[in-house]
């Protein structure tokens, strides 16, 4: 055996570097997903920034071929949000990891880490900072910077700044940036987004203009869902780090009775004083001087429990049946819809929740197997289908059961909610498997499933019904002339008689069924 | 509209707490799906410690129940390779970014990221630290630590450290780690792991040993693959960032046309002379006075040219047609193999090189679509198959073309080596469908299963010639009753012979195949 010992250099590499080495796990793989990445994440980033606050979204989307270099594409987003205030550009946008996407609530970004996934493209492919435009909504100025990322120092670096007095009342954030991208290839991709985002986001204003393009999304509905609100932890997901990061922030004499009950969701006095008496742990002890074997046992005994109540659902904002019908109608336009969404439920202590909806006939095209539209957190996800949980979920319904006969016109519509969905990467494309999530999702499709079955049921129905009417009118001509020859009244009256008979039996069966249905496919 | 404005706070993570709170993008997402992953890890590293250092690597996975709670796991790991000096140490376990995995070489490794999210799991579900023991082959001490992770920081904590002389020549490193895993799930998998592990390098010893399982896999030859040696970047995937790096590193007087020629792979004297001429930039230019704009023209023009010669796969350490056979043969038993080792090719900038091999028959299950092996730079891919460039290439073969019919005992085995696998995620699970690499599969399978083709067609022959021998052999009687009854020769006598006569024709028929074949079978 040879023994060639080589050594290797040891180095240690800033979060900027390590995402620029490895941006593609990000989305940032070449210049066609780059481009559409870089759309999407400037767009989540306007519906964040408004719907999250209470603000109805108006959002441009304006790209164009850079008219020096037809391989980069500038791409400039403008918002009516809460703008970043002055003191946080440079590092909202030019320092990996830094952000204010990491609250307890649910919103689109999750990872603190697009925006920059952007900047650092635009820095290599093209060398050029990124442009931001801001002002929040109490401040008298607005500002203007450029921004690079110092990559060996995960630093921004501020290339100008210009500060204006405001002139007239308005807030929010422009952002432009320049990439090497490929708008022939991406078009598609980008426009799908688009319109599937104004689908799951009816009350959003949402206008897309490329050099081949002009796209206007308008609000259906002014009706925003409930923003969240700020969660808690729940004792169910908690681990020794969580428990020490907690305890740092209190002070010296808090027991282990009032940590429980301040710092959790899902505790209340008589849950706690159970949960004590359970795991034979002291509740008077004082966080502060809990070992780390104390800690251990207490997130073993936390994790143990059984009684904890569930986790309330208010760090989530679901659309809602109503919001969610409304913007599927909006871009599907079917013949029937229904719509469910579920109580909230939770995994490993995160709250979520799962809204499905089932559109069917009328402009949705004939397939072999249901056209799936997926969304997490409002993120409309097109890549990696394939191994997405609620790919999974639809191919195992068995929907012969629910009369649906491939192919078909069918599409599912299958929105997950959460304060921590399970990305499966960071590039934010396919949903994990867990149990719990999964379980959700089917019984929301079997939900809207059944109200399909009845829908198909009473279509079958009324084509009987008129299948039947055909076969009566056929032999309607024999039968008046027997009756004419019988009774002498004229072949004319009676055929007007004996149709006017048919039609009310017809229609009365019909509307019945009309009326019963109509309930369930517009509430 | 109401208009609820609520401030969020802006925060910056460590990547240490970035990867803590993101565990799953890592595949840490479950105590199944961690424990493998740690198996993963520890095993990958100690590949990299030996073979990459030209050691034959001796491997050994110890698995125990924890005494005290069932419901964790003890892992240890023990290795025969290079060793992490003593100075290192903290930092290679204790801070996540921080290793020797990013050199331009071919390595299992390549995120810096895999050892520190066992030693997080580790400390946020038991609050224990890792141990470690290691010693170097030049050393004369062999030093023990304990370290786990200070999250907010991103730095090491050095909970222990003891330091013992070398009493006998000894060099590797053995690692232990305490976790909450579900070792009677994980089981399956983690046996799968290690068994295609001993596939794709046959030349490594490993002995896994868990609670009810004792698995010994030995090498099957002592012949190691060329290791790999460092690589330049190649001027096809250059960027602003990277030359910015490298010119970090140049002396104040070092030319264009000398930096060219130094830092990049597929660069000559007469490449650069043509390069310079085309781009019309100044060779003797100094690198170090260039700006932003003279990069970014620079780089542009770097990208463009189209006569970089292909890079050398120098970083790359693929296992050759020999030892794939040898592996595959060792672990599938099939009948028949061939195998491919493509010559180097190139994405971005990157050297890869593609190597198949196809098994049919023998132990292999028969199935309805082939089984895939997937590997990259030598790591068995097991999970999100779905997603992956080698299934998809593999789906969309025309076997029947190449005489296999389903169900059918089919296996083909996929290996990509590259400085830079393109992988979908941090988890390494499944590589993404760069053109050039799904080429070099298809062009690779299709090589394989041409011979293939000619196996199965061989075997078609022979059984036809047994198909032939049983009619004749079945008129035989009447045959040598008629010859005796016109001879007078004894029907004993005729049978013999007109059975030899058969048989050396079947035989000089069949043999002339075989050995046509056999050189494919065996080389």
């Amino acid at each position: 055996m040879s023994s060639v010992i080589l050594r290797s250099d040891f180095k240690g590499l800033s979060p900027a570097e390590f995402f620029y080495r490895n941006r593609e796990i990000a989305g940032f793989s070449n210049p066609v997903r780059a481009l559409y990445q870089t759309i999407r994440e400037l767009l989540e980033n306007s519906l964040d920034a408004t719907e999250l606050y209470g603000i109805l979204p108006t959002i441009e989307i304006d790209i164009k071929i850079d008219e020096e270099h037809s391989d980069r594409v500038i791409i400039t987003v403008k918002d009516n949000g809460i703008g970043v205030p002055i003191e946080h550009v440079p590092y909202v946008f030019g320092s990996v990891f830094y952000g204010s996407k990491y609250d307890l609530k649910q919103s689109r970004g999750i990872f603190g880490l697009g925006i920059k996934m952007a900047v650092l493209y635009s820095q290599l492919t093209t060398g050029k900072p990124i442009f931001v435009r801001s002002s929040t909504p109490d401040s008298p100025i607005v500002h203007e910077e450029e921004i690079m990322i110092d990559i060996s120092k995960n630093m921004p670096i501020i290339v100008s700044q210009r500060i204006f007095k405001k002139r007239r009342k308005e807030h929010g954030t422009e952002v432009r940036i320049t990439i090497e991208g490929n708008w022939a290839m991406a078009k598609r991709r980008v426009e799908e987004y688009v319109r599937r985002t104004a689908m799951i986001a009816p009350y959003a204003e949402i206008r897309l203009r490329g050099p081949d393009l002009e796209l206007e999304f308008k609000r259906s509905t002014r009706i925003l869902p409930n923003p969240p609100r700020l969660g808690k932890p729940h004792p169910y997901g908690v681990d020794i780090e969580l428990l020490k990061m907690l305890i740092s922030d209190c002070d010296a004499n808090m027991t282990l009775k009032e940590f429980l009950l301040k710092k959790f969701e899902g505790t209340g006095e008589r849950t706690i004083a159970t949960f004590l008496r359970w795991s034979k742990l002291n509740g008077n002890a004082k966080v502060k001087k809990l070992s780390i074997k104390d800690l251990d046992q207490l997130s073993k005994a936390m994790r143990g429990f059984s009684k904890w109540r569930r986790p309330r659902p208010i760090p989530l904002s679901p659309l809602g049946e109503k919001l969610l019908k409304e913007g599927v109608k909006k871009i599907l336009k079917p013949e029937y819809i229904s719509a469910v969404t579920r109580k909230a439920s939770s995994y490993s202590g995160h709250p979520f929740i799962v809204e499905v909806a089932i559109a069917y006939g009328g402009e949705i095209p004939v397939v072999d197997k249901p056209i799936l539209y997926r969304f997490a957190n409002k993120i409309p996800l097109l890549y990696d289908e394939g191994v997405d949980v609620a790919r999974k979920v639809v191919d195992s319904i068995d929907w012969g059961y629910y009369k649906v006969k491939f192919p078909a016109p069918l599409a599912v519509i299958v929105h997950i909610c959460s304060t921590k969905i399970p990305f499966k990467g960071v590039g934010k494309e396919a949903v994990a498997d867990v149990p719990e999530v999964e379980r959700e999702i089917a019984n929301a499709i079997k939900d809207c499933a059944r109200r399909l079955r009845r829908h198909i049921s009473y279509i079958e129905k009324i084509h009987e019904i008129k299948r039947r009417k055909i076969t009566i009118l056929k032999y309607l001509p024999e039968v008046t002339r027997a009756l004419n020859e019988i009774t002498g009244v004229s072949e004319k009256t009676i055929k007007e008689k004996l149709i006017a008979i048919l039609e009310k039996d017809l229609k009365s069966r019909g509307e019945a069924k009309i009326g019963k249905e109509a309930k369930t496919k517009s509430v």
